[in-house]
């Protein structure tokens, strides 16, 4: 895999030419922009919008029919004690400084990560070292450019610089602001120090009601109303288990320096999935046999660590039986998500699923794998799949007592034998007061080891001493008539567990624009003109699938056209006319760029013998025939039954009109 | 039309057995139920977002795709400055007072209406009169209720208080406070008189990026980014006219007291178009005679001013020639509205187009219509239809100095004759100092009956006198120097105009909720067990089509199962699997109550001939063939080739499992 980016066709990625087409094409475009744009937000025009919703159909189709998941539809606006237990208040944060002089604001550890980087070019420079432009890493993707000057570094220097950029995401404020201050790392625009980092949540605050009195955020994800819902959904699913719920909607993050296009943005549309499973059992799949031969490239946690970014290709049946992969389920999502990018048209030299680091996880998850593709801003995260634990589920429960939770009949009772402790609460109030709750809590958190050991003692001593945090001096000691602690036997007939969650997490926008990089080629004139883009979406995603082209404006050829665009719309087939009057050259490569896979002509011989030509995008060949085989050929491409050979073979080549697009 | 509400088969609506069910079936749920919920929040479950999704497919189906809209996906997250400039952050509110004892917060008109209302009750209580609960009026739908109590009234003051009420959408916040006081209106709950009303905008304001200062909105409305956008727009339709933007998406009203469930809710889905039309030549529509026969029950403005809410049936080509409904792309618009309506299968019967009252509509509106769906809650405007004229296009053109215009090359260029003029820019900064932009202003905004005077009293005077406001003396004297005022003759080759535009907007959240009360019903029982709910909507529409279910759980079965569902997916057709202990009496009961309309049973007799029995959910009554005609039967129901009836004409009935619905 090189680290540059390249075209389809593997033409080297110019990227300002990209970018002048998707805005002269309106795939997207800056918000608010005749009132000077705001950073991070983007509309989507119609071919953009278009793209849109034919990712998000497909997404639907391929996980939440093909699995009868359980769609849901949350709010966005969401109260702060629900993202308080979430731990989103505390953690969802970036650190930020400050320039002092021109009050830039920026990432703390982009800015360190920077400014070392700059320097690490700098002494490469200076000792005669090529210096490779390395796009392979995707923490680096987001960061901001410091210019390199050609200045040599001790040996050590150069050693301590590399740690501390390979510890980048460890670093809490303080620290990045001790490296900040330690290595002098100043502003190259400003030549100043910035401010010591403070803390920044990335939720967007609002309050909700007149009063003014509840505060609430934006979600940053569309999990938390998932969550929230389990005991109903499981109701909906009539008790039964494992069952997953889906959900497609906008989420919003206040990035403190959106760059990078639609790749960080402030608002965006996510597809998630929380499949909730039983947490015994090793989390099989019965659905693991259809994809277990699936070929993934993966990147492990383990080369990463040797500082390599070496993928190895391997069958998702192997990775899981030889623990790589985690569980049958997460392997099975891993699959399906490949499997789901095939189908949308990315190119999957250009995809690997990445595992995180030990630090990158959040510390309740078990494993999890980004699904990243390779774009010109290097790899980037398009998908997240992590098994989550029962955390969520969890917190949300302990919060509110509700029972999140699974209750299972047992085929056979079982018989349990363990230590019980039995806190006699009347006599805990006089003799703790306060700390009476946190004693028996103590009491009541101990293992079984403690507990025989606390037995023990009570027989013995005829009381018990416990260490309790909050208490005095750390310690309370029980009298024996106040707790109980015994070795008994009880039958249970059911079971109570709080699942686990896997969820696969699609950025929507991120993958959009990486299948757009993925599918853009140039195609050159022979007259030297400038190249022409071409975006060779499948024709389920192309945002429209057929353009339709008269010869000319002349009035004749206007029943044809709309006699045409009714048949194809009652067939479910998106066209669009173009009867201005540009040359049939233009107005193909026109679509061409808008990633148009058919185009039709109506020309005077349709008037006579009802044939039309039919265009292939990414060949321009043409073949012609009666319409209602030209109609047919355009269903069967659209439906994916047939490809372009197909067509090719079956009927007969034109040859017409491409000239002019040569002439034009 | 009865102001009760009535099921589709006309039975008495009893709200609380629907909500009862639409809770236990979870087509919508209280968002962050398990923290205690909040006001105007609710999330959609498996079947409400099914049906959703399948009324927003159908919708960009009936209006996107028919008409090549242009869509586009525009953020929520809005600049201060852009909401300022569309009038929404001076106007967009409501006005709210408190009750000085219980702290409670109430919108003051709907609190004044609510009490005047319970007085005149009182009084006809008092007088022996009949009362009637007026859920008719749709301003009324929304308000708190007062409790009456039979006192009788001086007929002066009944006659004060029914002013009061017809005007009450008119009064200003002081108004109403002096209203409250002159009345002595007072809270029923605890009898105090509120505080003054003050003004609350219903905006949901949040800061955008880390320095907090770019104040911003979550848009209550998708319009005003298809109006920032109209110029890439007409761009990208290649500079033809008239065209149409649509946009489906989310928007936030803080509503002060939102209680009507779905109806009145604080983060709801719209859909809406823009239509953007030359204002000259009437608003014509190229494609009006496709509805010009139309029917349409029209509620008009003159019939609302003498007091009465008497509709008519009238076609909308009639209805535009007459000049009720202004112009022919208005009434395209109503039609197109009425016939998606039909087509998700609201209850015609309880439908009407009401025309807003001159006091009701925004005053650049030219007319405005909303189409309103009767409900359990009296008449709700679900759809509003407004010409909007150029006001939008215009303001956000004047803020931003973009030209939000259509030009246009004039097939004759025309020759123009009339008063221009001239200002001496470099003369009036010394004459007029910081007023000069003022002055220029004023002169530039004559009328051509005051230029020619002004020309004359130049020519006469050597100065012209013109009133500005803001300027001293609320006049100033410009020398002849310093202005020319002439009559001129100039020829014009393009013509330069900002387009009008039509605006159907959508309340997708209450179009549903009127949609399920349309479709429900219910069915007794032979047995006396308690009535049971259907919800009878269209196919199209219907969350799920098909419940396939086996007799039993019996093994044997399930390859049949499997194989049934993947040939309805591949048919694009949404079936789920039923195969829980319940019998086939409830899984269907359960079904109905989910509005699936088709059910398929596998039995004993399946395994040996492979025929199926499939089942109407409205009538019950089922038919048994062979699985590739079940197969074909269920295709041609859902896509609405075939009806019930047709299928029953050509495949044997079958009288078996219905039995068992009778006897469990």
């Amino acid at each position: 895999m090189s680290s540059t980016a390249t075209t389809l066709k593997g033409q080297p990625l110019d990227k300002a030419v990209l970018d002048a087409m998707l805005r002269r094409r309106m795939f997207y475009t800056p918000s608010f922009e005749i009132y000077g744009g705001v950073g991070g937000l983007y509309d989507f025009g119609p071919p953009g919008c278009g793209l849109l919703a034919n990712i998000t159909d497909l997404w639907r189709k391929h996980f939440v029919l093909e699995e009868d998941m359980l769609e849901v539809d949350c709010t966005v606006l969401t109260p702060h004690e629900v993202l308080k237990t979430s731990g989103h208040v505390d953690k969802f944060a970036d650190w930020m400084c400050k320039d002092p002089k021109n009050g830039e604001i920026m990432r703390a550890d982009h800015f360190v990560e920077a400014v070392l980087e700059a320097r690490l070019k700098g002494d490469k420079e200076a000792r005669g070292q090529k210096v490779v432009e390395d796009t392979e890493d995707p923490a680096k993707k987001k960061k901001k450019k410091a210019k390199s000057e050609a200045v040599k570094l001790d040996d050590a220097v150069v050693q301590e610089y590399e740690e501390v950029l390979a510890r980048i995401d460890n670093y809490g404020g303080s620290e990045l602001g001790e490296l900040i201050r330690k290595y002098d790392l100043r502003n190259p625009e400003t030549g100043e120090i910035p401010s010591e980092p403070v803390s920044f949540n990335l939720m967007f605050q609002t309050s909700i009601g007149p009063s003014s009195n509840l505060a609430g955020y934006l979600r940053p994800e569309t999990a938390q109303g998932q969550f929230l819902n389990f005991a109903k959904l499981l109701e909906f699913n009539q008790s039964s288990m494992p069952f997953a719920s889906a959900s497609i909607g906008k989420s919003y993050r206040n990035e403190i320096s959106p760059r990078a296009g639609l790749l960080r943005v402030r608002e965006f549309l996510m597809a998630e999935i929380e499949h909730f499973v039983d947490p015994l059992g090793g989390k099989k799949h019965s659905r693991f046999s259809e994809v277990e031969d699936v070929e993934l490239v993966l990147l492990d946690r383990d080369t990463q660590l040797s500082g390599k970014t070496e993928t190895r290709t391997v069958k998702i049946g192997e990775a899981v039986r030889s623990g790589l992969v985690d569980n049958e389920t997460l392997g099975y999502f891993l699959a399906r998500i490949h499997l789901f990018m095939v189908k949308i048209g990315v190119d999957t030299s250009k995809m690997r699923f990445r595992q995180h680091m030990a630090n990158e996880m959040a510390h309740y998850a078990c494993d999890c794998w980004d699904c990243e593709l390779h774009t010109s801003s290097g790899w980037i995260e398009c998908v997240g799949c992590a098994d989550r634990s029962a955390y969520d589920l969890s917190v949300h429960a302990k919060k509110t007592g509700a029972p999140l939770v699974v209750r299972q009949r047992l085929d056979e009772p079982i018989v349990i034998e363990e230590w019980e402790v039995d806190v006699e609460k009347k006599k805990f109030g006089p003799l703790f007061k306060k700390d009476a709750k946190a004693v028996e809590a103590a009491l009541l958190a101990t293992s079984q080891e403690q507990r025989e050991k606390l037995a023990k003692e009570l027989t013995g001593n005829g009381k018990v001493v416990v260490s309790v945090e909050g208490v005095a001096d750390g310690k309370a000691e029980v009298p024996a008539e106040a707790v109980k602690i015994e070795f008994r036997k009880r039958t249970e007939y059911t079971r109570e567990f709080t699942p686990n969650v896997i969820e696969p997490s699609f950025g929507i926008g991120r993958t959009l624009y990486a299948l757009i990089e993925h599918n853009f080629w140039t195609r050159g004139t022979e007259g030297g003109d400038e190249a022409r883009g071409v975006l060779s979406f499948p024709p389920t995603v192309a945002p429209t699938k057929v353009l339709i082209v008269p010869l000319s404006s002349n009035a004749q050829f206007k029943p044809h056209l709309k006699k045409l665009s009714q048949r194809l719309r009652k067939l479910g087939v998106s066209s669009r006319v173009d009867d201005s009057s540009a040359s049939i050259g233009k107005r193909y490569s026109r679509n061409d760029e808008l990633g148009t896979p058919l185009g039709v002509t109506v020309d005077f011989q349709t008037l006579q013998d009802n044939t039309l030509t039919l265009r292939d995008r990414d060949s321009t060949s043409q073949v012609r025939a009666e319409e209602d085989t030209i109609v047919e050929a355009i269903r069967a491409i659209v439906d994916g039954s047939k490809t372009w050979a197909d067509i090719e073979k079956e009927l007969p080549k034109f040859e017409g009109q491409e000239v002019e697009v040569a002439a034009r």
